[in-house]
């Protein structure tokens, strides 16, 4: 069947159509700028991208372009919409009451809705992207496949806080993760991958893109996971701050004339990679100013690999040994220089790379040595071809 | 000679009169409640404690009290002031000026006061110790050591936070880390104890008390340690919350209507075990309560546990394997369950426990079986001591 997969953010719009039986995509693209001006980027495989500029005052119309674009007579993957079987949707925060994904009923909107104090940039601009395709494609199943799922298996003394209890009951203050969606596709691709024993596995996924966590995944099960209550916690990020100290928000408060919410616009848009670097929050640019000396793209490589190496190791020990470690996303994927610096702190897990395989990038690929004690893969990920499988497992 | 150690608090203060040579203590004590009502406990070794109610408005009263009494003709454990050579002050917080102990002058005041801010409840009461012991005892030279100096080997990339660079060249917002006096005490009588060449050893040391931190020390420097630019960030405290989501702030500010001095109290006072646990901070109650099914007090105990075996994890990481990890203040040196709760994660290092050796408290210990690849030991700290040594190679 064909899946139209679709990732709502507050702006922009996200879709693939995925032929679920081939996984081919049929075509892609995004809309940006929705409720600006409007511009939609539509590409048929095997053709060049389309640029639209045109007015989409809400996601409604955006989706309506996207859907023109799909049946165009020119450049259309499919020849009407009664080819589209069913559509998949992104929703950053499910919550604790969603531990998988869900065919999307009104039921389920309003539970979604209830997520919103969670995630007040996301989930509404989630929930406006099912509400116009339920208007544009009524009748076509839908379902939710949300970012913090996979990560709902965490034990308790992973996923609490040591914070006064009745913020975890009253207003369910606790350790969420995302990204859940890579993090599960990219563990079960590991084990599928390296010929291990899912059900019988120790599995560290790092996920390392512009946003970025990690994930202890034993037995197939999330132990444990970087991210928390929201995005910004755990490692650091191109622009997110990562872990810190609580009592800096206080400190740079005063010291800034800032308000509570003016540290998090610091600590989630200026932070990071490119706070520390004050060149950029792209690795491209990081690996080229450290080349030519920059010591604060230097440092901020150095911090950002640091980092990634004390969560692995802390994931080694919430599970008691690891068997693999997946990097995948944009930095985990093409950066061998990222993932050489964070086994270099690993030998005493018997790691050792093979620096040739892991030179390469693009398919899955085994990095280690044949003598390595642990199996370290690159393990690209593909969210969309998960939230289609999710998808067509439940229509 | 006689040192006499002082820890001065806001309201209070700590004292010990050692002998140098033998490192016997002569008498010690605190003062209570300055500024208040007062109250005045002196014991001298090997006799009962003495608790005198007393006005003692400021620091300069208490101290005086504190001088009445260690030459007091009946239980007093000197008989003139001039028996007292050299004092040795506790300043929470030297910044990067001081990596290490250093004699008090002028300068060094003028230094430790620019500090102030980073320690705003901590430093300016160090002082107020400090001034009132040149009045009281002009000619005594004086020696300041900091809980942070020990720290300042750490490197760039474990001290810096993914921040705006300039706000740790404008404001100094690094990680500094706290209870270096111990962590420095231990680790090199860790490496004494287990017969260890400290220039070439990888030590943890899990400072275990009310307050909990845990450093990573490569060749007797500190390489990393879990609190930051405060003594709030990493473990799970008695009532501090230890690491948490930044973005949680904003989130209970609004649930609870409080600015971020509010959300402070509550992650500094209302947080940790007595938050998770709604019980205690202390964990003989907590151990107690577990004993009787509170699920709470239970979970309390994980959490801490957990997190501990997690810093453990990625400092074995940050310094690429580990010789011996040191269990040492309140909690590490007299809770046996804890440590083997956290060894229990730990057996892929080669970890294993001597069950009896672990059950028992007091001296130094090895608690590890004959066959464990990394040595696990409990090493009573003893900051007033390491204090008093400081001192003497000073004065």
């Amino acid at each position: 069947m064909n899946v139209l997969v679709i990732n709502c953010g507050s702006s922009s719009l996200k879709y693939q159509l995925i032929n679920s039986d081939t996984e081919d995509v049929l075509a892609k693209g995004l809309c940006e700028r929705i409720g600006i001006d409007g511009r939609l980027v539509y590409q048929k495989a095997g053709c060049d991208k389309e640029i639209t500029e045109a007015a989409m005052p809400t996601h409604k119309e955006a989706i309506q372009m996207v859907l023109d674009a799909l049946v165009n007579d020119k450049t259309g993957a499919i020849k009407s919409l009664s080819e589209v079987n069913a559509v998949g949707h992104r929703i950053v925060h499910g919550g604790e009451k969603f531990a998988s994904s869900v065919v999307i009923t009104d039921e389920v909107l309003e539970a979604v809705a209830q997520c919103n104090d969670l995630a007040p940039l996301h989930n509404p601009a989630n929930l406006i992207g099912i509400n116009a395709c339920k208007e544009l494609m009524p009748g076509v199943p839908m379902v939710a496949v949300f970012d913090t799922a996979f990560h709902q298996t965490m034990p308790e003394k992973a996923y609490l806080y040591g914070l006064p209890y009745e913020y975890y009951e009253n207003y369910k203050v606790r350790r969420y993760g995302f990204h859940g969606t890579s993090h599960s596709f990219v563990s079960k691709e590991t084990a599928r991958f390296l010929g291990m024993d899912l059900e019988n596995s120790k599995i560290i996924v790092c996920h390392l893109g512009n946003g970025a966590s990690i994930s202890a995944v034993k037995d197939g099960k999330c132990v444990d996971t970087s991210m928390g209550l929201t995005p910004l916690e755990g490692l650091v990020m191109g622009t997110r701050s990562g872990d810190i100290d609580p009592a800096i928000m206080e400190y740079i408060a005063k010291k800034e004339d800032l308000d509570i919410a003016g540290v998090m616009n610091v600590l989630n848009k200026k932070s990071g990679l490119e706070g520390i670097s004050g060149l950029s929050s792209d690795f491209r640019d990081l690996t080229a100013g450290a080349k030519e000396g920059n010591k604060r793209a230097i440092a901020a490589i150095e911090v950002f690999c640091y980092r990634v190496a004390k969560y692995v190791g802390s994931y080694v020990a919430a599970m008691n040994g690891v068997d693999a470690i997946a990097f995948t996303a944009g930095i985990g994927e093409n950066v061998g220089l990222v993932r050489e610096k964070i086994c270099s702190y690993l030998g005493y897990l018997g790691i050792t790379l093979d620096a040739e395989a892991n030179a390469k990038s693009g398919d899955n690929c085994v990095i280690s040595a044949a003598d390595s004690k642990v199996k370290v893969a690159v393990i690209p990920t593909n969210e969309e071809l998960a939230i289609c499988r999710e998808t067509v497992a439940l229509v």
